[in-house]
């Protein structure tokens, strides 16, 4: 029986998402609580793969499973193997053939920015010592939603077929100390979303017009778009199922 | 001329806000930020003492410079020698003789607290993995407004001579995944507040009655009220003066 995990992890200490040789990822880690728990080997896919350093504040991942399982008993014992950065929230049974990464037909990133010092948030946001005009960011984040093709904020070495993404919502907006920028779309490209910050903060800092960063657009090359900001300070806050993903056994 | 400095901190790797030896303390690291930028031994006074560990979000310490400082330049100055866990965020010129301790009117904190595990509020937040009745907590806490000793919730050793606080603010809620409990007080006692909130988890875990609560503090005894709780998830969030205390020179 396949199951969905939903989990949530503080990606600091680890080389991203996905397995790989020679650096500790979120999966690896997972994948080994849960070979121990149920006692055979066990891999997991996950909705997508998270950057190193990169966080998630909801993840999907999907498993395959012999026989019946208690879920709630499941999380308890995950969480109890898995260290504090990790979290396993729930256990979701889903149809026969739900895939985590297939089937997503939303995720949402948030990006965290400081323009002060700020003691907490040292590990968990990115600080621009500078002021910002939010409001010429928020007008050129919107340019956004006219444009598919997003191959200027695509790492160049990929092997996606298109660079079409339907972005579905996008704002900056001041949460008490923190300055965020959320961006919701069916898709991202490799490291599209910190090229998109980095691109905008630009545009903040009027190095950037909104000509500029349409341009940029429709230049389809990398090297025109701004530079890739931190990992740290980006988060993956969610990623959307069609709710017939959940209907099912259980 | 007297200037209060206004500063926030992670009280993680510091054994507290004052000076003593064979510990670093927050005080000794601003003093010594504050003596290279002005070349001489500067000493500095705080609004009250933080525990090892704990944190501040407002803190003001005064501290007294010859001659006239641009207060600008001074606090971008510091901002530049302190560690990333300390920042300034103001230097505010004020009387001749107001004192960051005596003249504070008032103090507020927080304390947090996850009841799931949660890879983000691992330093920062207590967790406590248990149905707590937040209803209940808050009805006991409101029993505090009632009186006027506290000598229940204070260290033993300490060197007050009278253990009378008014309590002007308490509350527990909900704001987002933290259960966060804030409480106003014209003054403190030592440990008091991990104190009450050890105690009202004791309340909120069933074991202890809102009369049994009462009876702690009647009692004026510390062996009767709860468990201290950790100090990493303790705030200093506000220290409050009378406006006249910053209407003077500059």
């Amino acid at each position: 029986m396949r199951y969905f995990i939903e989990l949530s992890y503080n990606g600091e200490k680890y080389h991203g998402w996905q397995n790989q040789p020679n650096a500790i990822s979120v999966q690896e880690v997972i994948e080994k609580a849960l070979s121990t728990v149920l006692r055979k080997d066990v891999s997991i896919l996950g909705a997508g793969r998270t950057d190193a350093g990169v966080h998630a504040k909801q993840m999907f991942a999907h498993v395959d499973v012999e026989e019946e399982i208690n879920r709630t008993e499941l999380v308890f014992k995950l969480n109890s193997f898995l260290p504090q950065d990790i979290a396993i929230q729930d256990i979701h049974a889903v149809k026969e053939d739900a895939h985590a990464r297939f089937d997503a037909i939303g995720r949402t990133y948030e990006y965290w920015i400081v323009t002060e010092k700020n003691p907490f948030h040292n590990q968990s946001a990115h600080l621009v010592y500078k002021d910002l005009d939010v409001d010429l960011m928020n007008e050129a984040a919107k340019e956004l939603f006219n444009y598919e093709d997003f191959k200027c904020f695509s790492k160049t070495h990929t092997d996606v077929k298109t660079y079409f993404c339907t972005i579905e919502t996008v704002c900056w907006e001041q949460r008490n100390e923190l300055l965020v920028f959320t961006i919701r779309a069916d898709r991202f490209l490799r490291n599209m979303v910190r090229a998109i910050v980095g691109t905008l903060l630009e545009v903040g800092l009027g190095k950037l017009s909104i000509a500029g960063f349409k341009q940029i657009i429709e230049s389809r090359n990398r090297n025109n778009a701004g530079t890739s900001v931190p990992g740290k300070a980006l988060y993956l806050t969610a990623v959307t199922y069609p709710a017939e993903t959940f209907k099912t056994h259980g």
